[in-house]
């Protein structure tokens, strides 16, 4: 009388999680400054100033009885005006207040997405590689996940496979740019493409295929690099948004999700989104947080830093011999595998106290994920590491 | 393509979310003062002192990397141990911070303790009067409520009634107490007598039957009245608790589960907890009000002003010849219906600008529900309304 499938979604950990842990007992054994731990994406830069100034100002000035209210379940109207303010400055993105729901940050707004679209029987498409819990979210609102793979090196998605991949049950495909784990930034013409396929299948099935666009990483792009805003060139788009990395806030669950205006039947998308986010419990998205919003849209931790991890990493590791795909976002540095067994590699990447993670949950088993989210101080210290595994592997000769 | 559940469920707006809606457009006509709306549970009272030092605290001297990380999925250990410890403390229940799941509320801690244990075909005993949002939290796990009177006016639940509604597919039975929307206090004999119930049907099935104690208003009870805590009578207890109500915190979404440690395989039930918190995309608690709670545990907001809301309203309403349930704890009065047609002596009483909620959705549909979490000085204007209301319906005569 236990549900099998939530148990074992309970007892299996992620393999993220079981190299962090296994970091956490040899820093416990050899000292934290011997261990370089690339496992999580967990912010390293702290919030911008401007969040902790603003949660003061709300705190001391705002009646803790107005301040800790419940909000509508959409969030607050004033909080979902700004919002949509900065989108259409910003993007020109033709947001819309009232089809902005806030949310308990990116998996909520996930979760709540598939839960609004998915009906018995549907198949949601997602490009390898992925973020592994949209497995997890899909099957949970009932759903197919559908892989496509994005070819290598460059991982920009391929419209013939999407477009092969597309049946009548297909209901909507995630896109995840910049893209964890691989830092890719989706092209604008990749965008162009994929939305002329997405528009000739639903022309061809007579029903939406729903766009969801996956973009808590979207202020982590580097080298002035633009995210194409996708509610402009599709309509039946969803932007899946969370403050967690532009504004360091990972714990604190905020963010949101935009219909886009222009999508079919919005205003029924719409409620739809309402119902699945009161039907998962979610209530409201928590009313600090929705109030420190406006003062800290289009503000961003130190980007900066993340940037400077990139090149550091990405300059050293591929002259020391390996492949890498240069990243253009989020903090993530994806390898190709320099071992045809890649968790042996990760394996024997453990023996110089490397921790980086294995692909095969991404849906890329030829490579691994480094996340450089870290102090640069780790990064520069971890360098002999690497060159001490690249010569073992007679790499770069 | 979209979900029509979940349409349905965004579009159907709750009855009592339709009242508050209409007296705020009533409130516009007249004058906030002429409109004495008692529909909604938001906490008039303003979260205690301790809450905002806590918070201002927090704020200040944690570096902000820290205080907004990511906790682990089930929240922050030692937030978990100073509950545990205050939970053994106060009620000696036999807590194990390994078995308390932080949640974002009792919404959330409702649909996570459902989904870990509800499998298809399940049901889940519901005892009316109830919170309408259960039968949505059910469904959406994959159960079917079952729902099981209590007999008027004291609404104790009906061992006999339960027995004979449990059948080999009941997974679980919803406990509320202090009860939304009766006020009704489950009493310990009440307790012992479902709790052998249980235990027989248990063992006539041969699996468990999970005690559910849906306990935001724990804290609220009144005249000094003990509720009892539900581990120390039934091995496969689930707490859900939520501090928006203890606290008047409803819009930061804060609360937990407890598993109890003496629950058959407790350790795969809370597994499969913290499995479907993942599947749902609850991810942590929102990390700023994980950290508060340690400060605040065993405190409340003023409850003295609900307890003199209640009395003001339960003697003046007997007096003028209405039929009440002295309410025991939370900040609900529930009145008999002093006409046949309950949503008609709804709308009578809105001539009178008294805006209160039929009770069908809460599957009781001769009585109606007062929130009287709403100034004191309401309650005194709005005393008038009551007595003409009385007098045109001839009631005390």
């Amino acid at each position: 009388m236990i549900s099998e499938k939530m148990l074992a979604l309970g007892t299996k950990r992620s393999v993220i999680r079981e190299i962090f842990e296994y970091g956490n007992r040899r820093k416990a054994e050899i000292g934290a400054e011997n261990v370089f731990d690339f496992s999580l994406g967990n912010p390293s830069v702290p919030a911008p100033p401007i969040v902790t100034e603003t949660l003061n100002d709300l705190i001391t000035n705002t009646p803790a009885a107005k301040l800790h209210a419940y909000t509508t379940a959409a969030g607050d109207l004033g909080v979902r005006t700004a919002i949509a303010d900065y989108l259409n400055a910003t993007y020109r993105a033709d947001a819309d207040p009232q089809k902005i729901y806030l949310t308990v940050g990116a998996a909520a707004s996930l979760t709540v997405s598939l839960t609004a679209i998915i009906c018995e029987g549907d198949e949601v498409i997602v490009l390898a590689p992925f973020f592994p819990e949209y497995n997890v979210f899909i099957r949970q609102a009932g759903g197919t996940p559908v892989v496509v793979s994005c070819p290598a090196p460059d991982f920009q998605p391929d419209p013939a496979a999407v477009a092969a991949a597309i049946t009548p049950n297909t209901t909507a495909i995630i896109i995840n740019s910049p893209n964890n784990p691989s830092g890719v930034v989706v092209s604008e013409d990749s965008v162009k493409a994929l939305c002329a396929v997405l528009e000739a299948k639903q022309k061809e099935y007579g029903h939406p295929i729903y766009l969801i666009a996956d973009e808590p990483y979207r202020e982590l792009a580097y080298d002035g690099l633009d995210v194409p805003y996708l509610t402009k060139y599709y309509n039946n788009t969803l932007v899946c948004y969370s403050f967690s990395k532009s504004l360091s806030l990972p714990g604190e669950r905020i963010g949101y999700i935009l219909v886009s205006s222009k999508a079919e039947d919005a205003d029924n998308l719409y409620f739809a989104v309402c119902g699945a986010g009161r039907s998962l419990g979610f209530v409201c998205a928590p009313a600090l947080f929705q109030y420190l919003i406006p003062a800290c849209l289009g503000q961003t931790a130190d980007v900066a830093i993340y940037k400077q991890n990139r090149d550091t990493l990405y300059n050293n590791l591929t002259k020391m011999g390996y492949t890498l795909s240069k990243p253009q976002g989020a903090f993530y540095l994806f390898m190709k595998s320099p071992m045809a067994d890649t968790d042996a590699f990760c394996e024997k990447a453990k023996k110089y106290e490397l921790l980086i993670v294995p692909g095969a949950d991404f849906g890329t088993p030829d490579y691994v994920r480094i996340s450089y989210c870290v102090s640069p101080e780790m990064i520069e210290r971890s360098l002999p590491a690497f060159e001490s595994l690249a010569k073992e592997l007679n790499l770069g000769e």
